[in-house]
């Protein structure tokens, strides 16, 4: 008898919180530079058996920048730091094929792998936001489709170098002095348009093959990288048939380049503001609303549209802006919501300080539990990327009050059964040389 | 009353040991991918009270490498780790200036100080091993000089990085909605002939501000290099004489580019194998040299002469090669040393793979301490790399039979005073802009 089909739930750290007022509540604590929060967070996300935890990232800041992102530590050594204070959760963290060597990234990876036992995933960005490029000393963001093209040649590089040794490498047989297997040392010679890298890495096949691979591109090319290669994929929906719409098609991509569907998670972002009734919840989210610093809530949803907002009526419908290059799953998104619920600008820039574009349910724990039950049912989820809108207590309540509510109903697993991010995924280990 | 001056003490971590045989040693743990024998190692030298651990790197393998570096864990997501497990001691790694992107690396570093309370040393390499330039798509490794002015701008660029925010730029005032000083964030603009990062960087001022900064070029561009910037230098040598003519020349380098004297600490490496008695110690060696590997003993004399050394007699002097543009201050070392002692090249071959080049001291604990404060006392040194033959046993002896003696004369601290390296070190915390 098979178990039946359970929901994957990911705790997404933007440590100052995802509604941008979110650090201003009476119990939030102070933000991305805080280890001692985030260690709290994700020990937290363990207890609640949740399968990882995520760290996002950018390149580039700014002073009006969202508060989770203006100042914060660096995800990839916060990740290996997190891999010494938590045993089963996995540890994911968004990297650039933009801006950073295959060899070097291979081998930041490749180390947490290691260090966490397998509990390594790299959500696989090609870089959002365009002031990225002169802090790599380029004059220019290279277009979407480039950088897609980049992003494939990338994940095909480091992939090659993370095979640079079979399986069983290492000897250690001192009697005999044989200390590796050579033999089971290779040389990848991979070279591309864009990367090149001879090898071999040094170091040995990671725990895990390689770390769980996760992509967020909503774009014709981005679904495609999607299909090929991403076994979970972060998306932003509202609406439950677009959701659902958007996972059939993904899996279907992920069977043409024959691949299980199964092996491809869809796990849109989900905010929740939580009371102990309804009435309680909505007040919070009328608190944060209250708080929410209208200067950075508009540069936020700027970077989401990809366009520069100044100068528009806030109190005008939504401009119809033409898709940039740029977070192009957020645009279509909020787009369709503005025109479906004819939003003002300022309407729809108060919906982004919530929860940057992300379905947002509001509601006592039942209700928290029914709306992620819905779409995990419906097939327009496999699960949920969880962005408390601030830390430590709004994620508590979330792991205290829904959690259980989600297990009773055997929609989550009550224990962990597996040791690896992988494990936690169903997924399989991937071949030497795959 | 000024407390006496104290030497500074480095566990050099490469953790299948300094020999290339100590990996056999009955005691020895597996190498450098078993994080658990490094985090006790650490954890060691923080109860002897060391100043710091260090961990080397390169960014290529081959199997016939030194057995402590064909496979290994990264040391900065390893630093990342010790971080967590460990209160006090400094917290070093060499990361390349010629194979990182400055904002990555400053990101990397500066999360490192912060997640450790201000313990980050850098050891700035340029690239030792030209085997690394085809890792990263290019053909050729730079010429020396060409590497040392790319470090110096390199240097130059994550500083104006690291000073992207003056210190005190948090706010947090959840009252007035003021999260950050926003005018305490500037944009460096840094522009260089090799490397450019406009910023801001996305973390605020580090502990340190910025991290150590070691150094261990011996050349006349690695030595100025060394007297502008560096606050630890690593050195290679076997005559007191010759070690106590380079502090002088690198003292007097720092003082010509206005620094004190006292904040250049140089720090020679030593490999010290410890018996009960002189004789112990020495059977020890012999029965480290039996188990030594001649093929990588010859290969990592190759390394350190900067020359293939295929098809040269092994029972023939050592020939005079001319210096190479890599590891300049191992290869004059070595072939000084091989003119004074008249050695063979097999003799040379096996005094490297014992010490890689570096200062042996075998003997009982007291003769150890004796050799350290020889050095100390004479000015050859401020302090000393250890590089125990192999790990942990061989290092536990130190920690457990030095310590205590340098403790009980006087030159080495009994206490931790300090909770940074800057601290430990005696260094003063660089203005902001300096």
């Amino acid at each position: 008898m098979s178990s039946p089909r359970q929901m994957h739930l990911g705790c997404f750290i933007l440590a100052a919180g995802h509604h941008i007022a979110g650090w201003r509540m009476p119990e939030a604590e102070a933000g991305s530079e805080n280890l001692d929060l985030v260690v709290r967070v994700a020990q937290k996300a363990e207890q609640g058996k949740f399968d990882l935890v995520f760290l996002a990232d950018a390149v580039n800041t700014r002073p009006d920048m969202h508060p989770s992102m203006v100042l914060r530590l660096e995800p990839l050594t916060l990740l290996a730091a997190l891999s010494m204070v938590t045993k089963n959760i996995g540890l994911a963290a968004t990297a650039s094929t933009t801006y950073t060597e295959p060899y070097n990234l291979a081998r930041y990876l490749g180390s947490i792998d290691h260090m966490s036992g397998g509990r390594c995933g790299w959500n696989i960005v090609t870089g959002a936001f365009a002031d990225a490029a002169k802090n790599f000393g380029r004059e220019k963001h290279p277009e979407h489709d480039e950088r897609y093209a980049m992003a494939t040649e990338f994940v095909a590089c480091v992939k090659a170098l993370w095979d640079s040794c079979e399986d069983g490498i290492w000897q250690l047989d001192k009697a005999a002095g044989r200390f590796i297997d050579a033999a089971k040392m290779h040389t990848p010679g991979f070279e591309g348009k864009y990367f090149s890298s001879k090898g071999p890495l040094n170091m040995s096949r990671m725990p895990q093959g390689y770390p769980v691979m996760i992509q967020a591109g909503a774009s014709e090319a981005g679904r495609d990288v999607a299909g090929r290669i991403a076994e979970i994929v972060y998306a932003v929906h509202q609406d439950m048939g677009a959701s659902k719409a958007f996972c059939d098609d993904l899996k279907r991509r992920a069977v043409s380049f024959g691949r299980s569907p199964d092996h491809i998670k869809i796990m849109p972002g989900v905010s929740a503001v939580i009371g102990g009734t309804e009435a309680e919840a909505k007040r919070k989210l009328e608190e944060l609303g209250e708080c929410a610093d209208p200067k950075v809530a508009l540069q936020v949803l700027a970077e989401r549209l990809g366009h520069d907002l100044t100068g528009y009526d806030l109190d005008a419908p939504v401009p119809d802006l033409p898709p940039s290059g740029i977070m192009r799953g957020h645009a279509e998104t909020l787009q369709a919501l503005a025109k479906k619920d004819r939003l003002t600008l300022r309407q729809l820039r108060n919906f982004v300080a919530a929860s940057m574009g992300h379905r947002l349910i509001v509601g006592t724990p039942e209700q928290v539990a029914d709306g992620l039950q819905e779409w995990f049912e419906a097939g327009a989820a496999d699960g949920f990327n969880i962005m408390p809108p601030w830390f430590p207590t709004a994620f508590d309540d979330f792991v205290d009050q829904v959690v259980p509510i989600l297990q009773k109903r055997g929609l989550f697993r009550q224990e962990y059964t597996a040791s690896t991010l992988r494990g936690h995924l169903g997924l399989p280990r991937p071949e030497w040389g795959g």
